[in-house]
């Protein structure tokens, strides 16, 4: 086997760990966690699915890949809660950490291109990040309201914390965004989620 | 919420189910069964990755949403093991309905276009159906030789099989069946898989 495709089946095996990355976010039928492989999947075929809700104009397979390979990195640095504040402070650091590692098994032109790809979903500036974004809060949210909020009530979560997550799907959709609205307001009027002091 | 993303929404709960269909392919690290959305998930990304070695030209983002909805149907009808004789008879007929049933679930030109899509797997005549099948074979390949070829022992299946399923490899992609018939004679000589009776 030649070198290049040793490289390229060395990653390709290697990320086979993230399907034992698992997420807080519970299947729906009140189901087992999620993991991260799993997560990727289901945001592909949605941005494939909900294009048309993007804010902007969209190159959707680059979106699609976007979605795949965004969660690659916490094969080492484990999956963040999303309202975890003290996981968040090293975030960053240990995400670099794991891109490093993890990317450089392929050959070097694979590498460049899923570095710039994971690194344009994180800086979440050009409209396909964006959307990407939306539509990582969205996949979690539909999944955890089919579940009746139950990973919200499991975690004690408010009414400003979801709000503060959420808030950043209207940058790439506002249609997602308002639907978003209409979940989390209803949550909050079931007391799924606390309301936040005034 | 308008009618149509009401749709789009129905359809992307439904097909998290598929988080649940579990496969007879294990995890690298002699880890879990398999389930299908991971599958589909690391075919999609391959397809990205090894895309210079299909034998004819193709359009990648094609192949990586045919990767990423070919086993949507198993939510009804149930993963049916490649060397499962018995199974693969009613296959089709079990596959047929569950199609109709949960791609009518989308508005209908996601659901003519998501069903196009299926079928040209399914027909595998195209450049992309046949690369995304080399895919459909390699992946588990790579997982189970990871695994010390266990699921070929734990199945007792035989060389005929085994080349019988992967010789459909080569028409999607020649380089990644020689590496099949490399992985496959290995384990041959091992013992991993038996040898046809000449």
């Amino acid at each position: 086997m030649n070198e290049r495709l040793k490289k390229q089946i060395d990653f390709i095996l290697e990320i086979d760990k993230e399907k034992n990355i698992f997420r807080q976010t519970h299947l729906s039928g009140h189901g087992r966690n999620e993991n991260d492989a799993e997560h990727a999947w289901h945001m592909a075929i949605m941005a494939f699915l909900l294009q048309e809700y993007s804010n902007e104009p969209i190159d959707v397979a680059r979106v699609m890949l976007m979605c795949l390979i965004h969660d690659v990195v916490e094969i080492d640095s484990g999956d963040t809660y999303a309202y975890d504040a003290e996981g968040l402070k090293t975030q960053k650091e240990r995400e670099e950490k794991a891109k490093a590692r993890i990317f450089s098994l392929l050959p070097d032109d694979q590498k460049s291109k899923l570095i710039e790809l994971f690194d344009e979903f994180e800086d979440n500036k050009t409209p396909e990040a964006k959307f990407a974004h939306s539509l990582d809060n969205f996949q979690p949210l539909l999944l955890n309201n089919s579940n009746d909020g139950s990973d919200w009530v499991e975690h004690g979560v408010n009414e400003k914390q979801v709000y503060g997550r959420h808030s950043k799907t209207k940058e790439g959709s506002n249609t997602l965004f308002d639907v978003t609205d209409t979940i989390l307001q209803d949550n909050i009027n079931k007391g799924k989620i606390k309301r936040s002091e005034t």
